[in-house]
């Protein structure tokens, strides 16, 4: 099965109109796939849809498509964040590449006392979570924020919004049969859209001052995903996919 | 919050024994670690559980530990298998990093129709394994088996296992609201240990010959895992997550 080529359009796109490619995404379509004049491809702009679109021309600085009719509605989905400590770049682009595809609406890096490193590039990463989106089918491209200081972000939180905090700490929890909640063990409203937000520990955990902080705050739900120890990545990662189930079930 | 070394010993481990530690790991205990005489490690040997140990000797070429008291009993665990087509390496390694942290028993790498490559290094991918579980602090290694042709394996099935397959074709289905079983709707027995297997598909689908296969063996399952296309990594430790989830729920 050779999958359609899918290409996100930064801007809103109606049918019947002429888009432009230049730059990236031409040299992805020209070089990469290889398109000729009369290909078909798929785009979607995260505001109206996924449209069917026949390339008309090809030149060295622009590839002009014509907007056919919309494949796709534009969905209106779940509200799910993801907030999580800095973490080497590989993991940083593991962790937005895989949240990408499993749903995350927002993507929130973090400064905790046991993190440091400030060396994030969101536009870099902003690109690959495009990248993700255009492959799994997706409608929507998440919003990657500039990083914040957490007592920051906790300050000007929107109560509305569940914060649910998975920390590895909690693990030595179970050695001592103490009871943490898990993700399927909370309250869903299938109602309305659901506001959720997922925070992930850092490699050393937090700081004893930071878990004081979190543990008292109204919005905070402490979350266990088990007996392992998971790296930060991989805890975002497991979170979302087990918060879709919850939530989409 | 320092994390205790935590180490993989590959034969039974009794208290108050000795063991000897050479080559790959004296070269991580001594050079990438710097431990000294008198540190206590955490050991375990997926047979009798976690133990801790104080090196009382280092020379260039011999760790020695004194085995002391056990500090967790072996569990006996659910036994889940991950079945995935041969990826490429830097996929296979993801994959099996995340599984072993989220618990997996035994991988099987296997041929479709759609894969080809089969330069899989099973030692090398076996030392990931043992790595993550070390860090995760699970008390088990994850067996990685050799590669085998996917009919091969469902010719020889053991039907009490049951074998719940995940594949992006699904996925259409939604768009004409056809229904698929998602995990978090199976039944656990959770009486007993459970014995089950999930099969990820290739990047390219399954042919429609594995397809016909599949649809009518008796310990077959189809599962959905939402609107999106994952990569098979990404179905792969989201499947898991899930199934976890579940068991232990």
């Amino acid at each position: 099965m050779k999958s359609i080529i899918r290409l996100y359009i930064s801007h809103k796109i109606d049918a019947h109109e002429a888009i432009y490619i230049a730059e990236g995404q031409l040299h992805y379509l020209r070089n990469v796939m290889r398109v000729s004049i009369g290909d078909t491809i798929l785009i979607f702009d995260g505001i109206n849809g996924e449209f069917k679109a026949c390339i008309v021309n090809i030149t060295k600085k622009l590839i002009t498509l014509n907007v056919m009719e919309k494949t796709r509605i534009q969905d209106t989905s779940h509200d799910i964040w993801i907030i999580f400590p800095i973490l080497k770049k590989s993991k940083v682009n593991l962790l937005i590449e895989k949240t990408t595809e499993l749903g995350v609406s927002c993507l929130q890096p973090i400064f905790t006392e046991y993190t440091n490193s400030d060396n994030l590039k969101i536009n870099r990463l902003t690109l690959s979570a495009i990248e993700a989106a255009e492959q799994s089918r997706r409608l929507s491209i998440p919003v990657i924020k500039p990083v914040k200081k957490m007592s920051e972000l906790l300050n000007c939180w929107d109560t509305d919004r569940r914060l649910l905090v998975m920390d590895e700490t909690f693990i030595f929890d179970f050695d001592n049969n103490l009871e943490h909640k898990t993700l399927s063990k909370l309250d869903f409203d299938k109602r309305k859209l659901i506001k959720d937000a997922i925070l992930i520990g850092p490699e050393g955990g937090f700081s004893s001052s930071e878990l004081d902080l979190l543990e008292n705050l109204p919005f905070v739900t402490k979350i266990s995903l088990g007996q392992q120890i998971l790296r930060s990545e991989t805890a975002a990662i497991a979170a979302l996919a087990i918060w879709s189930e919850c939530v989409s079930n």
